[in-house]
């Protein structure tokens, strides 16, 4: 093993308590050699033998005796070296890292390929949720169309949170802070980062293209405003923090934003800091996973899992594309995809502002499904809602561009999806 | 393959479309030299060449160079006898066929064994959802307490329609077969066997215990009253017919019947003809698959996906259990497992009859949750609904019985899950 902090003492405490049976149900009889950390002598909750820890990657490197190593150390380096370094001397690798796996991928790929060993990562997305066996061994014969996930658990805490109790970004993210359940810097989380991550590898895999994280709009959630959660959530919507990969010939969407989903879609029921992948294949149709995203146990049980299915099956797990560094030549990522959009303007109390948001939308091509206008709370003007059919990104922003500021101001704009 | 009906075609049809990209993308040239039919002069709607048709299953089993067998001919018979002779001849075989599996596990097990043959069957439970392989290859190290599923689309179809247009069961299962969603003969769905043949085989991977189809209870829907339904959903409730296994130590639960729900809990949204199956795991914690339970193109996926994955991996897929035919006689089924109820009562109009009520409940132990009366809509007495919190099975029936029927008749009950 390589790290044992929260993940690697969960893959730790696991394996103890599961050995017999998987020696009974698997004839596997897995025994941990050496944990590499980065200080032995640190205290830690799980009582791990002493003389199991080593702070000399070599130890296990170059240990013939070890044939797998489960990588939970997190972070890109020093963890991407050390995998290329274990799967070019042919030992398989189970990692959970999303971030080595989604920048380094290929470096990794490759380097299985020299060694001949197998490169699994089940847990590197959505923890328990088998969703890279899913598009591995369940939909190969599917062209998938739409991969579209809530995918980081604290940005999806938050947003229930605010959603049930209307209560604002900034307290409710004290309050996770406190619990545990965000980061002390939360940056990674709420400005969408690690579900970029996640994204990168999970349409990667759909769609059978590598799609560098670079390619992928980001948007995080911290300027979401509980007046549009409870606005949408009138209007029959759920604001979800969404990863969304959409392709269409070669052409491909990959963005990670705040959307709204209509509350009769499977994600909008997905509470809490539970996760879900939404998917759609020509053979399939709809599918949908749901589970726990993060956690030491459920990400310790997806571990074990590639673990196990890695030593029964004797064969590497490649992705069955061609893993390069950069997009295929073919290939392209657009800024301008499609969705819906659900705007809310400051409006001046006078005659025709309606008319003149209308006339504006529909002069970029932006056709309107709901218009809502709600009576002034204030003197700052009379709120209008707009929520759109689906529209061009690109003429989305011209429309709200053309209209008159003083007439009406955009208070927020924030995208609908599964419409 | 044998059958070449609706799911048969369906295969047919969908390996053709997609041969090319197998063998690009797994090196595996996969042809259908033979399909066995009943009548080989039928009509069929999909263009298959008539030289690859036969009535004679000898040219399957006899022919050594056919590998594998794919099985979508339906029924226990003659399917179990051609998949046994087939396995024991060293064929891998893929079936959709939950009967012949649900029913006939042992003997198929024990042929594989014999003849060292692969036997899957992804798609004789729920269609394109990836159930038996997150069962097999992604919760090996769970110890999975709970099962709980919406495993029958007709069923579901008819109760959402009953819900969202409220109207009455017979109505809406005419309009089902019209439409062609129902069969003429709807009593393997609204009855419940098909979700029992399904429950028994989820039950039995969960648990890795064999649960035999004749230990399930079953009830199904077609007695179920729209007036239920809707003051269910009132109270925050969702209708299913839910084919439930839950374990405790030694001993079970196997049920399939119609249930509430709470609409929070993730089995509540799933819609129409949609199927999903929800777990309990001690590593992965709550966890649901959704997706297209039936159909040609999701169900040939499935077994597509099997026939790519049991020539990948060139090895049998064994239940990691004893697979007999009897149920374990260390484990047990109980009848008499804990759930919540609600229970709607016509009253008569006067005093104490609230209070009679729950003295009757309380007396058997049955605590009550909420407990509603409406207007009387008729002269027919006073609607009282009671919703209990979990209860033993055999008191709440006891507790029923105690009512006395001068004072209140019940006029039916439902029970609860997910609370």
């Amino acid at each position: 093993m390589m790290g044992a902090g929260n993940v690697g003492q969960g893959v730790w405490a696991l394996l103890e308590s599961t050995r017999a049976e998987i020696l009974h149900r698997h004839s596997l009889d897995i025994r941990v050699k050496k944990i590499l950390v980065r200080d032995a002598s640190k205290k830690r909750e799980k009582d791990i033998p002493p003389d199991l820890l080593t702070q000399n990657a070599d130890e296990i490197l170059k240990d013939k005796d070890i044939s797998l190593v489960v990588e939970c150390m997190g972070g890109e380096q020093p963890a991407t070296t050390l995998m290329v370094r274990a799967l070019e001397s042919g030992k398989i690798v189970v990692t959970a890292n999303k971030m080595a796996v989604a920048l380094n991928w290929h470096l990794l790929d490759a380097a299985a390929r020299r060694g001949n060993a197998g490169l699994h990562f089940e847990a590197s997305v959505c923890g328990a949720i088998p969703i890279i066996r899913t598009l591995n061994d369940s939909l190969q014969v599917n062209r998938i169309d739409l991969v579209m996930g809530i995918v980081n658990g604290t940005t999806n805490y938050i947003l229930s949170k605010m959603s049930d109790e209307m209560r604002p970004f900034d307290e409710v993210l004290l309050e996770a802070q406190a619990l545990g359940l965000a980061e002390p810097d939360p940056a990674s989380d709420v400005e969408g980062f690690d579900a970029a991550y996640k994204l990168s590898v999970l349409a990667s895999l759909a769609f059978h293209a590598r799609i560098p994280y670079k390619h992928i709009f980001r948007e995080g959630i911290s300027r979401v405003q509980v007046t549009d959660i409870a606005a949408g959530k009138d209007l029959g919507y759920r604001l979800k923090l969404l990863a969304v990969g959409k392709r269409q010939g070669n052409t491909m969407d990959a963005r990670v934003h705040p959307a709204f989903v209509p509350e009769k879609h499977p994600l909008a029921s997905v509470q809490g800091a539970y996760n879900a992948v939404f998917l759609h294949g020509d053979a399939c149709g709809d599918m949908m996973l749901y589970g726990r995203g993060a956690g030491a146990t459920p990400t310790a049980g997806a571990i074990l899992s590639d673990v196990i299915y890695a030593l029964k099956h004797h064969e590497p797990l490649y992705p069955s594309f061609q893993n390069t560094a950069e997009l295929h030549a073919d290939l392209s990522v657009t800024d301008n995809w499609q969705c819906g959009y659900y705007i809310r303007f400051s409006a001046a109390n006078r005659p025709g502002v309606l008319g003149h948001i209308a006339t504006k939308l529909g002069e970029h091509g932006v056709s309107i499904s709901t218009l809502f206008q709600r009576k002034a709370e204030s003197e700052h003007g009379v709120p209008i809602i707009v929520i759109t059919h689906k529209a061009n990104e690109k003429d989305v922003h011209a429309a709200i561009s053309a209209v008159d500021t003083n007439i009406a101001q955009v208070e927020s704009s924030i995208r609908v999806e599964g419409i």
